[in-house]
């Protein structure tokens, strides 16, 4: 038996702090544009089935229970506490928080709290520039402030986070750009824009990746499974370009969800040193399929370049869905593998370690 | 025990009327271009395993027998009497037949009787507006005889089907083509054509595919594997942009084969309230894999946008194994997943109905 | 139990003829851009793990035992001796050898002799045209001195092979390059490289190709994982359009390696049949995930167009694991299939003689 006793979410979001009905937890179970089809039920997914399984024991009923009993249970022990009892009940001792995202969603100590586990913060680099330009009044000012909240921000987070790729795609120039370059875009995106206006010029967008390189803080993209655009236009392969100019520089980059391109940031992962990769946003996707796409992560990728995250949003059931299938998952492909004859049991026991929480403390240089 | 008593086959075509030697029943287990190399058949493949696997038994014969063995007993019976035995055996109870092939295949109503089964036509768009070109000698004929077209095979048809991505790949524009665009592609196709003369004109393929949206019928689309074009051509993920155009006109989009680009279509199916995905023409094509091919499908794709297709073409063998796989592999990977606790077999047998027949039940409004 | 009594390696490369040290060793393991990460080794990888397995008890040891008591051992028996013993122990009868690769690495003859087998040459046709040029004055002479070795190298080698893919990408025009368009190109490149400069001008690429397709001898192209690229550039669906203008003349060409996009050789290999499929390199990088590697080429690919290779370049460890992952995932794939019933014994031992040798014997005309 492959034991994994403690667990670093090195991605995930806060939850919410509001009471869910039915239709609204059901619209946090999956990443669609318009509701569920006639018919048709977001429940009815690896995600719903996965949450079904794992949570409902968690706040003292049967596994499978239907959602309209598990939510009347949810309701009755209140927002709080059970959100206390499913993140006291994942496994995860430390959260890496991303708080870039919209919403009355927890931060990392509220997190921690709950979850009675240490947290920390990641910080999104279009957000931090968002909030930047809302408060700048001219290109200079922009520029400089935004320099001074990278290098406060490397100071208290772990890590920088870009969704470059969702924002416009993977394909962008891997060199940084010039700074009369960067002084134009920032010009006409701050005349352009409202307050709150999103960033996806991608010479901005390529300004933020450089300026979170220079820091030395770990730099997690996101790649694959994602909302908004081609999916063909996140594949990892399309940051090739930039892995090679940014290596050496002494800064890591880190793939994050990657699937359905997963065995791509693997490939990553295995050429470039400074190349990481995620494997566990995937895996609250595909529920029972975790085993094997875990596997598939695990054909390439060094077992010291793996690390492990829930990326769960809004709802504490995907914390516990990410750790439970990850943990699960884990101990089925390499267990399979120790009676197989093909690993030995020490090795698979060092290497469960590695991915569940080792390779992330020393990534992110966590105690 | 997972059981799907009742097989709704969303998207195939007629059996062949004549008598098959060898050489002419090998030819059509594959789509390949040019006889099988020296010294190698297409029997030693995963549909010939999977024919010589299902259907002897089916003709009073053992499983595996060899092929000559196996074709000297449907000589022997007949191919009417063999037809009838195989579709019969099948498990099938409603076919929807794309009658847009070329060669001496039976209609949607001989392959009922053959098959004490219903059956309903599916309109292939190319095909219908190739008739079209046929008898109209003027583009201002032919826009109006194709308008009137489509909405004739609207009142009797259940779905159009259309081959725009084997005939052209599928990254095509969006939006429909403006009038004037429409008209001057017409011009040019109609002058150029003789009688019988294949569309592949990217504009007119999208003014069909709008046509067709504006019928309120699904509208199937080939994906993925399928012959004369590059395969990345046909990669479902560019349809994106297409889907999202026709979000909300109250029009299904069903993705056929997808294979080896079916992670991408459940993708789609699993982000767009109106897309489905099909799992059945790439298991024919895969045989002992499709318990795998079917997974990775059902990674993604809510329970609820998954349809059953043979994609059977010709031999009523095609049929048998698209049904029988399809079977085996639904009850192996769900089956799996109760017996990991995974899943509650109360759900796995309410999705396995889902996937047989209700899905398609509901989609193509069948009864 | 499926036996496969003897292989045909119909890629690999010679060995090192010096002593290696624990740091020299590991680096033979993976094909990176620099060292490991810190706090990383490349043993921690499926090749790795693979090697502890497989190699150790062919030198006197148990498996799994550590890399420098591992290293010790084969330090102590002496390069020769280790190697003799490894590849005596790899159940390879006969190596196919890619010459082309710089380093002071084993010719065929001393392979063959080492490892108690027979062994023949694989011409690299980038190499040819390199050594050609160091000693060809002027492009006249160039192309006559070109197509003088091609001449000799397939009078007495097995087959041709190009890393135009690694080079320059698999997106090459199709056709083949103009008398003019090759004189300039070698113009152009001979005046501007020194001695030993590499050949990586696409319309010289084509030509090599196209110089070998007239040769009639097996062409192997490189697809898939390889260093230096963008991944996706090395896609064998890119080479589509020259696999349709080389059909019918009478030349093989054989896609190596493929992985990650070894269902996409596969289904070239399906369609064309002059198109054959290795199945052996991404098994050494992929290790405990070697059986459903395995299985996906085999979802497509007929099986009579299905070849092992072990892709092993100077370690002999690499042959052994090439040679025992693909004999035990064979075994245990066929095995799984003809346990349930899908295959028969009879066919599944047929199927795993012509992948472990007889395809290889017939496509390269070994007696």
């Amino acid at each position: 038996m492959i034991e994994t006793p403690s667990l670093v979410d090195q991605y995930c979001h806060g939850v919410l702090r509001t009471e869910l009905g039915l239709g609204t937890f059901e619209a946090h179970l999956s990443r669609t544009e318009g509701p569920p089809a006639p018919g048709t039920t977001l429940f009815d997914t690896q995600t719903g089935f996965a949450v079904r399984r794992w949570c409902p024991p968690l706040l003292g009923l049967e596994p499978h229970c239907t959602p309209a009993r598990y939510l009347a249970r949810r309701r009755e022990l209140g927002v709080l506490e059970s959100g206390r009892r499913l993140l006291r009940g994942s496994g995860i001792t430390t959260y890496l928080v991303d708080t870039g995202l919209p919403g009355d969603l927890t931060g990392p100590g509220e997190l921690a709290s709950a979850g009675a586990a240490e947290a920390h913060e990641i910080v999104r680099l279009e957000l931090l520039a968002e909030q930047v330009a809302d408060t700048s009044g001219t290109v200079e000012s922009f520029l400089a402030n935004l320099a001074e909240s990278v290098h406060a921000a490397a100071a208290h987070a772990v890590a920088f986070t870009s969704v470059a790729g969702v924002r416009h795609g993977l394909a962008l120039a891997p060199e940084p750009p010039g700074p009369g370059e960067v002084r134009g875009a920032v010009g006409r995106w701050l005349a352009g824009r409202g307050v709150g206006g999103e960033l996806s010029d991608p010479v901005l967008l390529r300004h933020l990746l450089w300026s979170a390189v220079a820091s030395g803080l770990p730099l997690q993209l996101h790649a694959g499974l994602g909302a908004g655009l081609r999916i063909d236009r996140t594949d990892p392969v399309l940051l090739t370009d930039f892995v090679r100019a940014t290596a050496g520089l002494g800064t890591d980059l880190v793939l994050l969800h990657g699937y359905p391109y997963h065995r791509h940031a693997a490939h990553l992962a295995g050429v470039f040193p400074h190349v990481y990769v995620d494997s566990g946003a995937a895996l609250v996707r595909t529920g029972a399929r975790a085993a094997t796409v875990l596997a598939e992560i695990l054909e390439l990728a060094p077992f010291g370049k793996i690390l492990f995250s829930s990326g769960a949003q809004g709802l504490p059931e995907l914390h516990v869905v990410g750790a439970r299938l990850f943990r699960e998952a884990l101990g089925r492909v390499l267990g399979t593998w120790v009676a197989e004859g093909a690993w030995s049991l020490a090795d698979a026991q060092r290497v469960a370690g590695m991915l569940a929480s080792g390779n992330a403390r020393r990534v992110y240089g966590l105690d």
